[in-house]
């Protein structure tokens, strides 16, 4: 069972497929926005399609419409002025059951054949994609274009590999023969995929693609039909993939409605009434711990999986050289202004310092290195906004605000920037406070944006307790390591990947602790209060279908 | 990271680990309860061994004990006066916790192959334990001996080596090396399997070890450690089962509270208690509906897995001829009394009849047949009670009392059968009610116990229609269908299986629609109310871990 879909991208499949088990590097769709590979005229083309589409309804033929809604601005200024179409839920989610049984009975090949199709189609937009991410979400331009297009393709391309090789061990039909006395019990037993129903995929304002391409992908491959229901305020790359999609199904004879948009506004949101209706039997959530804590509560007919937040910690202990790690720091707290679940925000250290290249250096002097480093890293505002994007929504931009009143001392106060293309962009950069290690009420939480404290600890191993009971308590999904000492490097391993946040040892250069890697890092552990699900681990996509089975003598 | 018992049982796992992808026959553990198998003395020595726990106290060492409980009643007539440790919860759940870090740390091969040796000590106890279980469940013998001992060893093993190959396909260690412009980055990530924490299993009356046996070593196998909550009716298994896996774990060098026993009375349960307390991070529940739905709506800081109950349907079209039918329908209804998740209650047939050869056989003259079949199979008291067993539960028995009561035509009623050895034995055969298809309040509803509907229907069709939407709306585990017409046999396989009902064709001779086969069948779907979970999927594996991750420049 076959499909021309497939058979086109079978070697991508097989290469993901070996890849989400060796877990070693690899990536199918380029990371660079090179005119070489995605075409002389795509960028340009592409801006001018992104401009096409402001001021202008997003046309979407799907049942269900009863009016307009729409109201993005980008963080960059400008209001986009895009609608989309009003869905009227109980008709949306009719037509997705309703095209249901036929993907379900399409096979594996077939519905996997189409998401690669989607993907290679989705990579063709890359560019397009990339405006619609930064001016959305914040990100600078080269940021949105990978973590928006290949990066998300990627890990939407792993979903499907992990879901295409869990469906494959269930065989199609085997014999089974148990011997007897006389004549041995012959019977044909034939199984089949079943999937849950119908998947809501509720995006997230700061990566929308990144964080949803996962699910919407698993969603689709295990046979479900998918609504996207993006963040208010980060619908556009979310329309332009669900564009996408039906385009493809439609083209491969299937009933688009297997994709559907469902688009709110932050006064009218639809997501309550949305992840708890009847018909929706599977639950994708990136976003706000208190939102994400409420759907696993209460969306109860539906199997729910989250991605929340977190206190992501860093503890420093010795290092070779202060100038390598305050530079890695310096980028990483930078990058699109903390706003990555993955950027660190406190930063644990020995009141009495720590040792570089064997001399112990104060948490004062450190401080100041590290203020330092990133003053140095932003002095030019062209090259800053290009790192820091823009800040997505302007209650990131009051908390900031409010942080120096909260408690701790200011090491580096919160700037703005204008932007040289931009003037009327929300840019800031990070905030650096230092706080007593007892000031738990203070830092002991998360803080959403370019805030991080410097809390100054007992010793390294009061360090790693608090940074594995935040981990535990509130949530965490990385750790960064510094130490020269093998033991110390092991033990906080152990306690924090224990704790559920991945760990990040040593990292100086061009490698940081919130970047994430499609086919080799598991992001999210599902093992602390930061989300119960993993991007990608089999339970990721195991859970999205059941088995039938038929059995007659032969 | 190798350990003795995983050696000594390497063959073992290697052949359940391709036999579950296979999904062929094999058995690891023999079924006929043969001294040249089990040992000459194994059945006289095991009879004594049981008789010798009779009226005392089942000493478990192991903490928070206060006080005894249990009050088992065999369904063959005496009281086990047997007593358990009653277990103050905070106490039990706090040692089962503390023992888990080393367990986790023990690696996948030591967890594996303790689970193995447990599962190797279990079998060469079957004999015993088949004693136990037949006086907890009112199982016969043989039954017992089989469903209780090797095959629910079987299904514990298949549950292991689930857990072994998903948990292997995670590597412990992997060179990310991802290619940049100068020099490459390179990152040594070092992955480790986290348990969720404490397990609880909830047993189940009728098949305390083979429903139990799964979730015990599904949660074992992943790190987690297991609180073993049985039925009050059936704890004496359960409770042979947790003193051999402490044995095992102690031998082995691990903390005994891996594995601990929760014991109560139907007069003082503790299930709600336990399943919902905060340290609980997995439930698994066999058991009727009610509780179960309670569970999942309210043990909400653990993820739960449920087998319930459902409505089994028989559709009947065509056959060649009807004694083949009729026996094998009549020892599907007769065995163990129909006590089984998986015994038919409802036979759908055409109000005009059925097609027997080619000759068509009214409604009356099928009811008359099955009656007549029933009536032979069971003619003998001394075969009889070999093949019915005893009622488990009293109200069982009520129940099947009061269904004639309750509407449709006495096809053949049910009678007390008295046991040679124990006269006091509760022994009923099958009770057959003819009813209309408008009559849904009567017999679309489960009826436990030796109960079955004749169902008429206006046609084949409108049979199918009815099953589906029951084991959708109601919940069902299997379906059969008799048909010579190769298309109803697709449509209702096609139909039952989207439903989540396993479905089996025109079984005749020595298999039956109520047996399902460890390795190959796969049991309750998830699809449908009868339960949210299979024995055993992949999901069944998954889900009880998570994957820690750490990465560190080389």
């Amino acid at each position: 069972m076959s499909h021309p879909f497939f058979e086109r991208h079978q070697e991508t499949l097989e290469q993901a497929v070996a890849t989400v088990r060796s877990r070693t590097y690899w990536s199918a769709y380029p990371e660079i926005p090179s005119g070489k590979i995605y075409g002389e005229t795509a960028k340009a083309d592409s801006e001018a399609a992104f401009n096409a589409r402001l001021n202008k309804p997003f046309e979407i033929d799907q049942p269900g419409t009863t009016g307009r809604v729409g109201a993005e601005t980008s963080p960059y200024g400008m209001a986009l002025e895009i609608t989309y179409p009003r869905a009227d839920l109980d008709v949306l989610l009719k037509a997705a059951k309703a095209a249901n049984p036929e993907w379900r009975d399409a096979g594996i090949e077939a519905r996997v054949g189409v998401c690669l199709e989607i993907l290679a189609r989705l990579n063709k937009r890359s560019f397009e994609i990339a405006y619609a991410v930064m001016h959305t979400t914040g990100q600078a331009f080269m940021m949105a274009f990978q973590a928006g297009g290949p990066h998300a393709q990627d890990r939407g391309l792993e979903a499907v590999a992990f879901a295409y090789d869990e469906m494959k061990r269930v065989p199609a039909k085997v014999v089974w023969e148990k011997p007897g006395k006389t004549e041995s019990i012959k019977l044909e037993k034939t199984y089949r995929i079943l999937p849950r129903g119908v998947g809501v995929v509720v995006g997230v304002s700061t990566f929308p693609t990144w964080n949803s391409y996962p699910a919407i992908f698993a969603d689709l491959a295990t046979g479900n039909a998918v609504v996207v229901k993006p963040h208010p305020g980060a619908i556009l790359p979310l329309a332009l993939t669900v564009e996408t999609a039906r385009a493809v199904l439609k083209e491969a004879g299937f009933d688009p409605n297997l994709v559907t948009l469902a688009a709110d506004t932050v006064e009218a949101p639809i997501t309550k009434q949305l992840v708890t209706h009847r018909d929706v039997a599977i639950v994708d959530f990136t976003g706000g711990t208190a939102f994400g804590d409420w759907i696993e509560q209460n969306a109860r007919q539906a199997i729910v999986f989250t991605e929340k937040a977190g206190v992501n910690a860093v503890i420093l202990d010795s290092v070779p050289d202060l100038p390598g790690v305050v530079g890695n720091l310096a980028f990483t707290l930078s990058l699109y202004s903390g706003q990555m679940c993955t950027t660190s925000q406190n930063i644990f250290l020995p009141k009495d310092g720590i040792l570089v290249g064997g001399q112990r250096v104060s948490v004062a002097d450190f401080a100041k290195a590290l203020a330092g480093g990133i003053e140095k890293l932003l002095g030019d505002p062209a090259r800053a906004v290009e790192i820091l994007g823009a800040i997505q929504n302007p209650a990131t931009v009051r908390r900031l605000e409010a942080a120096p009143s909260e408690g701790g001392e200011v090491v580096l106060p919160s700037k703005s920037v204008t932007h040289p293309q931009f003037p009327q962009a929300r840019v800031r950069t990070p905030l650096i406070l230092k706080v007593r290690a007892d000031q738990e009420k203070v830092y002991d939480r998360e803080m959403f944006g370019p805030i991080t404290y410097l809390i100054a600890t007992e010793s390294t191993d009061d360090s790693i307790a608090r940074a594995a009971r935040a981990a535990r308590e509130r949530g965490a999904i990385t750790c960064a390591i510094y130490s020269t000492d093998p033991k110390v490097l092991a033990k906080v391993s152990e306690q924090a990947t224990a704790a559920g946040a991945a760990t990040s040892c040593n990292l100086l250069g061009n490698i940081y602790v919130n970047q994430s890697a499609a086919f080799s890092d598991y992001h999210v552990s599902g093992a602390n209060p930061a989300g119960n699900a993993t991007l990608t681990d089999a339970a990721y996509v195991t859970t999205r279908f059941h088995v039938g089975q038929s059995r007659v003598p032969v």
